[in-house]
């Protein structure tokens, strides 16, 4: 199996008009995608925030749980923010990560994409390490999917419509990749 | 296909003692689970609360998206949002959906539970609605379990560590049950 870790990307993104922006920080992201990426066995979750305040803040909120009393309180908390990492683009993280693969996950197809099945047995061939990205705002930027390594199908819900919130469509994502065999 | 439908209990679930208790509404619950309800087809998402002022500080967020500048603003959260009903308790929603079965979720295993791939059948065959329910909280009273028709496995991460958001329990419980193949 394959080393994996996940991302959640700040910049760049897309707004409602398709223009790249950067979004800020939302607490409940951190809270919810942590506590999924360590329920599914992650190294590590890259919080990816271009402003050095935003990841001051990210890790102010962190160390809260990690150090502070909301520790003491909720133990799994704790456990859970500790694979959160802050790094200030997609290059630091894969830095960090040992050179991984880049993924990309949308609510629309862009070119090619994966279905999760072939996803899944890819992820269990030997090779490199997998960064799956995740945007926030409308999504990932189209030049950015455009230069992943592999783009995952959109979440197939079978209706057609699809707003999954990112904390939704990140656990649907590693419950497909990595859950028990249903 | 049964009919099918999810609850998000307030009442009656525990708190970090065990002691039953009431807990407040979040936002973000009422928007990422009616993101996912209705991604997933799903008919109605009750909101389940006994206090009169939380049911309508529900309902007024809702009529922002539905009726108000929000749902001007971003379409398809009007169309999400629209699946929501206020009900004080689960008899209320039952009576509302046509007398269903209730199932339970639960972060960890009570009495006999039923695998995923189980459920899904059981979906598939005639019979009664299907009333799906989660807890806020420290999770569904045990009385409550105790009462299910059908209690649905812990979800199965692989690492024995499970601290799951409501939010994306919920989200990996509807693609489990109602999402395409893989």
């Amino acid at each position: 199996m394959r080393r994996l870790a996940i991302a959640l990307i700040h910049h760049p993104v897309v707004n409602r008009q398709g223009e790249i922006f950067t979004t800020t920080l939302t607490n409940l992201d951190l809270h919810d995608i942590a506590r999924s990426a360590r329920s599914y066995g992650l190294e590590a979750f890259y919080i990816v925030h271009p402003f050095e305040g935003q990841r001051a803040l990210a890790e102010r909120i962190c160390r809260h749980w990690i150090d502070g009393p909301g520790g003491v309180r909720i133990p799994s908390r704790r456990e859970a923010l500790s694979v959160v990492r802050f790094v200030p683009d997609v290059a630091a993280a894969r830095e960090a990560f040992g050179d991984p693969e880049l993924w990309t996950t949308a609510a629309q197809p862009r070119g090619e994409v994966t279905s999760y099945g072939a996803a899944r047995a890819r992820l269990r061939e030997p090779g490199r390490p997998v960064l799956v990205c995740f945007g926030t705002g409308w999504g990932l930027a189209p030049s950015f999917l455009d230069e992943a390594d592999l783009r995952l199908s959109p979440i197939d819900a079978g209706t057609g419509f699809n707003h999954l919130s990112v904390r939704a469509a990140c656990a649907i994502t590693l419950d497909r990749l990595l859950g028990a065999d249903r």
